[in-house]
């Protein structure tokens, strides 16, 4: 077929960039395997080969484009006493970018929509994201992380989807002032052995 | 028209309770018009009469059956030092009960999806709920408000849409006993006026 790309590692990575695309612009649910398809200029029975189904390629393509174990490294990179403040600042300066705030923002689209996408992003931040933490903190640290986690979910909707004032508008340093403290009260209780 | 119920306030609530079924149950965007009418027993005319367009209705339904005034007194009734604790309480017992859950969760996902639907929210949140709140704490407390309430929507959507564990099996009391200190770092630093 001229002007499609055969099947390649490479291949399955321009599938991956264009599904991410294409969930962050229409939402899970109006994103079409055709389109997606489209977007990486390849046929849609590859994409039906490499990941099996629209939900299959969701759960990939939802791996963000962040390491959770170098993310994990770099907020305790400065000791346990800094863990909340060095968190609010490395996940702010993720959604700073408009990129990553498109993408992920499909990605919770689908969440709220689908109990599938749900279940996928679920099994991701489980598996990965709090696994990769609580590896510094200990088991026992998985409630209180995914507290600190709930909150800033939370503050990314409010502040970058939803634009509510004066928080839209307050700027980064302001805001890791403040999140910095209360991070730090949910890590601090584990990092320093009282829960 | 037989079993069409004639204009009315109580054919306006009946339409307003309808639409918040719809959104919740299947979305701002696959909710139409014609079903909402269906759902309330009136005719599809009817409810562009009452309400203009679907996005008006859905600002109107998204009004949702709390007060905001009547929740703020609740939660400052045992004084600034519990104000924490009794908005954790206040804010779980809302999302423990399945309908408002089911609710709430339709708002959201309009939200993620449709600008029109976020500043609708938008409005709704900066209007009523923080000004509500804002009156016992005064104005310079907005933006550590908006920082609380962040963290319970997204305590919300990772408890009760995305049910990500441990923190979907935890107890309505301990989380509470986490929440209340941290929601309350928030408020405290208006209340006891460190801000």
């Amino acid at each position: 077929m001229p002007g499609r790309r055969p099947g390649s590692p490479a291949t399955r990575d321009a599938i991956l960039a264009a599904a991410r695309e294409a969930f962050g612009a229409v939402g899970f649910e109006r994103a079409t395997i055709r389109d997606i398809a489209a977007r990486a200029d390849v046929d849609p029975a590859l994409v039906i080969h490499y990941f099996g189904s629209k939900g299959a390629l969701f759960a990939t393509a939802m791996e963000l484009p962040i390491k959770p174990a170098e993310f994990a490294a770099r907020i305790f990179a400065d000791g346990p006493e800094c863990a909340g403040e060095r968190l609010a600042e490395a996940f702010l300066a993720l959604w700073e970018d408009p990129r990553f705030a498109a993408q992920v923002r499909g990605i919770l689209r689908a969440a709220v929509s689908h109990d599938s996408a749900a279940a996928s992003l679920r099994t991701f931040i489980e598996g990965q994201v709090v696994d990769a933490v609580t590896g510094y903190l200990g088991e026992d640290a998985r409630l209180r992380f995914e507290l600190a986690g709930s909150h800033l979910i939370g503050l990314a909707f409010a502040r970058y989807i939803l634009r509510a004032e004066p928080l839209a508008s307050a700027s980064v340093a302001e805001l890791v002032a403040l999140l910095g403290p209360t991070l730090q009260t949910y890590l601090a209780g584990v990092l320093i052995g009282d829960a």
